[in-house]
């Protein structure tokens, strides 16, 4: 059993802040996003980039629209310190550098030495402020640590903004532990860092935020960072950036929510790649804006892409459930599901066709798969679980047959025993297969496959306005023809049928439609009968010629009984 | 590029809750849990459960020790209504069967049949209440969505409560796609299912509220939930249940919202399974409570166990990097991380010699491993990022070497470098045999791999309180004997060093303890020279002797220099 925790653990104290604004503000634009793949994201890996995959994952973030990225930790390395330089020669001149610095004099000259010649870039120190991380790890005080991130903030001045420079440098000080720091020392280091660098409202100073583990409910986090924004000095002239990690499943909350709470900014990585649980994932956030009608200003319109470079490089697949990304997230098992996104996507084209409305509203699907480049062929899959729509969509989406309902139910059954003895699901293969094979449907004309195969018909009016038909059929490789009359074809086909053959059909149910929109396209019939009075059977016939192929799904039917 | 997405998604309206009471509370105490891992998670699966998989399952919730499991739709196929069988015979008395139907008579006289003879058994029936699936799907107005869901609750109550039973009957309604149904009509429809089934205090009617699919920023669900709990009639009797969806990433966090919202109970699956982007997932829901310091009375003190059964059933992976789960939670790949928590756990293991005190507070780690079965010794792996702390802690952990600082810093580097060239983290095996490779370390007696061998020695004073020392050595396997004197036995072996083989040492650094705690236990020396008054060089040497193991260091540094 699990022990009891009230010995071990304590409750994240919660925020004081009676007045709190966030949770009647709206999400309505993007932030500035930074991704740190390169740098968070990659020293979390266990086999991590090589310099290749790393320009790879360069030019695909800049391709996606990143505006400031955060690449390596240049004065670990001269690996890291490399790639930060081929990055500065290879880099759009609207896409800024971010590099990640101790705060240590020796390590942040490095860290600026790396950045010479940069159009733009950012130098990113931190320094723990946690009473935890203080105590355990670097066992200073806080009036040491103000001293120090002073002192750090006054060099990379000196190194940059007071020489002469065509760089554009920004400065973000992140107070590591940020959720853990106690949040006026927090506001307090950060006023003094402030005054060192002195930003203007042009460039403002980031102050990251992050919440390197998380440790409570998301709206605590918006707390923090509403009170922290409500109460830095000379607020116009910070930027507040967030950093959220995922240990407690909740960072896409958390920066969403802080965001409201008056976040200007979010770190994060592709998927969620990060330390541990992971950092913020940027495609979740990017594309829940989206679907709320806000562009992100990111692209990920192919995501197919993005994912094979994620996982190329990560070596780390993107989970089958992720959000948007994921394997199975544009598909559907359960038959009522697969009915009602049916039923969606008919409406939607119909609005579509008649009122122009683009509005995309269709059940279960919060995202149109087109806009990230995934097909709408991959939604629906059928199992053993699947009603009668999930069958019926791959039939029409593959065949082209829109089967009426009746006969949706009717092979819903035979797709759930088939499925249930498999133990599986269906491929789309074998769904049509079983299709054609149940109802003994010829196909691209070949013939040889049931004993009734229809070589020809003729039909003649009769005095008293029936029609009387002549059928050439073979059966079992005999020739023969069968006669028979009622008030139209098939009526006529059925006496004929009744006359020559002894069966007894009985029409319950028909319906037809071409298909494709050609006008030499082939036509579909469906029909019901019931047999002597008792079992109904569908039968499925497709022709060029609307007539022959109401005939042959008569013909479908013999087949069937024949089975 | 991704198109202007205002033609197409709209933002989901806020809710007008201008007193809002949830962002004040805090999470102490757990909900009544569901599982429909055997249900809504079983219907999402690619390839479904088979039924041994499904007991294999089942057995596993209980022992977890959920008392709520929904296990089938059992009205759907006999493979289902057996399996509910199955469970209703198989079960603990206080566990109690849930299995789901639609609002149709015939099914639900089917689904109560499979429930007969259980202890206790919840009959959850849905209906879509959404005006989008009510326009789109059913085609049916306010009022007949009403009188439907009324009707089934009588025939329920009529099939159940009004016969007499042995069993234990709850009854539980969700109006499907909640987040999208307007409140109140949600609200009008919750109360006329109540008025039917006259639920009381001590048996509740359960209304199950379901983020069918998640539609927008967590705090508007909990807006909704606290809408709902804040104007329901008779809220004495009611069970406020949540069924989060994962779409927007963010159904932990509505879950945990929610419940401060005034929700008594959660709907969910192990490690997210679902629809789509999955359940919430009921593992990291109640790990977060455990680490807040509230039990969950869930067990998940055996987490691999768990997963091992999850990932075999599901035939989908548990994430590496999902919360508490996750192969790579419990790593740090990074220097400044795998330092942090390597004084962590030293200053935890103090805290609970010196004080008792069991509060757990390790750097980066939310939860200690031990806890839910897993070990420390996964924690930290080794790459070219890391710095000196990984690597010592491995060595720590599997030789019992607990290196000087300047010693760590030296063994990082060569670290850094093999792990650069292999461009891949590097095996704890590996970290081992690299470092005694690099200095040279005799380990396990085995003597016949470098140049330099210590084969004995004897010590004597001499009269002005100096030592002599006589060593004899074997260099390229001849034999040797070289003598010298100092102020000690080191001092004395380096002035013999010097004197016969023309090599200037001279000490920077000595550290020496013991490895293990008994009383024939061995010590390890770490010495660091210089060399000829330039480069610095480290030497270890490990014996039951102390003095042998320090002059073995010193023949390390032999041995380092003829490489």
């Amino acid at each position: 059993m699990l022990q009891d925790p009230s010995v071990k653990y304590k409750a994240f104290p919660p925020i004081n802040l009676p007045n709190r604004q966030w949770p009647s503000k709206v999400l309505n634009k993007p932030p500035r996003w930074l991704s740190t793949d390169l740098r968070d994201g990659n020293q979390s890996l266990p086999d991590p980039m090589s310099v290749e995959e790393k320009k790879i994952y360069f030019k695909k973030l800049v391709e996606i629209g990143f505006k400031e990225i955060e690449v390596a930790f240049p004065s670990a390395s001269q690996t890291d310190f490399d790639f930060t330089r081929w990055t500065i020669e290879n880099c759009p001149d609207d896409v800024r550098i971010q590099v990640l610095s101790p705060c240590r004099e020796d390590l942040i000259r490095r860290t600026i030495e790396s950045l010479q010649g940069a159009k733009k870039a950012t130098v990113h120190i931190y320094l723990a402020t946690s009473d935890c991380f203080r105590r355990v790890v670097y066992k200073n005080t806080k009036e040491e640590s103000i001293e120090l991130a002073v002192k750090c903030a006054k060099l990379i001045k000196s190194l940059t903004k007071d020489v002469k420079s065509e760089t554009s440098w920004n400065f973000e000080f992140s107070p590591e532990f940020f959720s853990d720091s106690g949040l006026d020392f927090t506001i307090e280091i950060c006023n003094n860092v402030a005054k060192a660098w002195e930003p203007t409202v042009e460039e403002p100073i980031i102050f990251n935020l992050p919440a390197t583990v998380e440790m409570s409910t998301p709206n605590v986090y918006a707390d923090q960072i509403e009170y922290f924004s409500s109460h830095i000095n000379d607020r116009e002239k910070i930027c507040i950036s967030l950093h959220p990690h995922n240990d407690r499943g909740c960072a896409v909350a958390a920066a969403e929510l802080g965001q409201m709470a008056g976040a200007d900014r979010v770190e994060g990585c592709l998927f969620g790649n990060g330390e541990r649980t992971g950092n913020v994932d940027l495609v979740t956030l990017a594309l829940n804006l989206y679907t709320q009608g806000y562009s992100p200003k990111l692209d990920f319109s192919d995501i197919s892409s993005v994912i094979d470079i994620v996982e190329r490089c990560n070596k780390i697949p993107v989970h089958p459930r992720a959000p948007y990304g994921g394997s199975l997230v544009v598909c559907a098992f359960s038959g009522s599901h697969q009915d009602a996104i049916k039923k969606g996507f008919v409406d939607h084209e119909q609005q579509l066709k008649n009122t122009k409305d683009l509005t995309w509203e269709v059940p279960y699907l919060p995202l149109d798969p087109k806009d990230i480049g995934r097909t709408y062929e991959a939604i629906i899959r059928v199992n053993s679980q699947s009603g009668k729509g999930g069958s019926a969509w791959v039939i029409l989406r593959n065949l082209e047959l829109d089967l009426p309902r009746g006969l949706q139910i009717d092979f819903s059954k035979v797709v759930q025993d088939v499925a249930d003895s498999k133990g599986r699901e269906l491929t789309n293969l074998e769904l049509c297969e079983l299709f054609k094979n149940n109802y003994c449907i010829l196909w691209d004309g070949i013939n040889d496959k049931y004993p009734y195969k229809l070589i020809d018909y003729s039909l003649s009016s009769s005095k008293d306005k029936n029609r009387s038909i002549s059928v050439d059929l073979e059966v079992d490789g005999k020739s023969t023809t069968i006669n028979g009359s009622g008030n139209g074809p098939i009526s006529a086909f059925i006496n004929a049928i009744k006359n020559n053959l002894s069966i007894d059909l009985d029409v319950k149910n028909y319906h037809e439609h071409s298909l494709g929109d050609s006008s030499n396209s082939k036509a579909a019939t469906y029909i019901e009968v019931s047999v002597d009075g008792k079992d109904k059977i569908w039968g499925v016939g497709i022709n060029e010629d609307v007539s022959f192929a109401s005939f042959l799904s008569l013909v479908s039917i013999l087949n069937g009984l024949k089975k």
